[in-house]
């Protein structure tokens, strides 16, 4: 294992049975053939070829798109062919989230392999110059990476929720955090990943945070999805991550940027170049 | 002006005029037509075709590399077609610094379009919880933009030198920070990004650094490279950077970086994702 290891396991892809999805001429997506074939059974809302996938032209507005393609993906959770219905809205854009084109429901995301947004916070406290993180161990029934450490709050934001809001919530229903403290979360930039699931393709843009916590603060879980929080010096972090495969996929990547931020991975790391420009890769 | 306009003031280049630059097979610059002509009069040296500049293959060490290259750019020196000698070696990469292939002299670095490796410092004042900046004005004198505004620090690294001695080096000369202070010098990432300029093409990766300095220090131009400093609050400079074009092209991007770093340009930005890939392309 190593930094750039876990950088290239959040990288995974081949796209070589996807198809490009499009909306209004722009790609909005990635699509895994087999699905797309699905697709051909709902003409008046998508166009399927053996190369790309188009939202038909004809559905022009935001409401539109979204409630067109809503009965189609509602019709593959009916049939089992999409496992779950979130209830949770996600943008489908080319961009950013305040440019979304129409929302469909979280657990479609994957299947149309749009951009997923999330938000994933470093929580520390500097114990006399000693920085320690608070890190999270993800409750063994999760769907996803049951057991496995996590950053302190991490979530994804539904469609239309600002993200100071969504920061709150999480950070109250994952650790307890007041709204108050909360808000001296000091957003430090986002990384992105590309990465190939069974489902389909997840391009990734995980905005990150930094929130330096009372020495006296101790996070609790309010929603039973962490079964155990842990204070652990950084250099102790660093070296779990650097050697193991403890964390969550890209919970490594969230806690190699706070590394390369402060200077506990410095420019004499023989892989530096490639790990920087590792968490950021072009979407 | 905004900062996505500086980012790409520091990314324009066409390439179309450029061929690729390759030795052993792995490419390492760009260089224009009309110098890849000129370079057809040392045949043992380079292997010009219509659409690519070789080294010569039997030039197999890092020494003879570097000692037959040299005469070459020497001679094109004295034919005044580089127009000087810097007496400075910079590495020729396809990665790293400490992967260089051979040596050239720094002069000659944007014709062959080699990777280009600078160091630039935000020196910063924390006044009661008020950031201010130390940013200094370049003397009128200089060769390249006279009278601009400057990180407090930055300057390129030869090869061989660490880089920690040379951002001590460079902290000393430039502002009177003593090595002890320097020392103190956070690594915090590096921007990358790719420029096209008269003489050829600069693929640049400036390494940055954080230096908290105390609040008496004042610093002091050793070399008279610096005609004035400033210490003023981030929101100043920020507005300076965003609105105005004051600054040395590249170092706009490092202020930038640092904005984003400390949450002084959040996500809500409507540029933030363009603007966070920017600093960070792929070279």
């Amino acid at each position: 294992m190593s930094y750039l290891d876990h950088i290239r396991n959040c990288n995974r892809y081949a796209l070589k049975d996807f198809r490009p999805f499009y909306v209004e001429g722009v790609q909005v997506g990635h699509i895994k053939s087999a699905f797309a074939e699905k697709l051909r059974c709902w003409p008046a809302i998508f166009r399927v070829s053996p190369t790309a996938v188009h939202l038909v032209s004809n559905l022009q507005s935001f409401e539109e798109r979204t409630q067109e393609v809503r009965v189609v993906l509602e019709a593959l959770v009916e049939e089992g062919i999409i496992p779950r219905w979130h209830g949770e809205e996600y943008a489908v854009t080319a961009s950013s989230r305040e440019r979304a084109l129409f929302v469909i429901d979280r657990g479609s995301a994957p299947y149309l392999g749009v951009r997923a947004f999330g938000q994933h916070l470093n929580g520390f406290v500097n114990q006399g110059g000693q920085l320690k993180m608070w890190i999270g161990r993800r409750s063994r029934d999760k769907w996803s990476a049951p057991g496995k450490l996590d950053n302190l709050v991490a979530g994804g934001v539904p469609h239309g929720v600002p993200l100071q809001e969504n920061l709150a919530k999480e950070c109250w229903e994952e650790a307890a955090i007041p709204v108050e403290m909360a808000s001296q979360a000091v957003p430090v930039g986002y990384i992105s990943y590309r990465f190939e699931t069974q489902e389909g393709f997840k391009p990734d843009v995980m905005y990150c945070y930094d929130l330096e916590l009372p020495p006296d603060f101790v996070p609790q879980c309010q929603d039973g999805e962490v079964e155990e929080f842990y204070l652990w010096p950084v250099e102790e972090v660093a070296a779990l991550v650097q050697e193991t495969d403890s964390f969550k996929r890209n919970c490594n990547l969230v806690i190699i940027d706070f590394l390369i931020r402060r200077g506990f991975i410095t420019p004499e790391h023989p892989d530096y170049l490639e790990i920087v420009a590792g968490l950021r890769v072009p979407l």
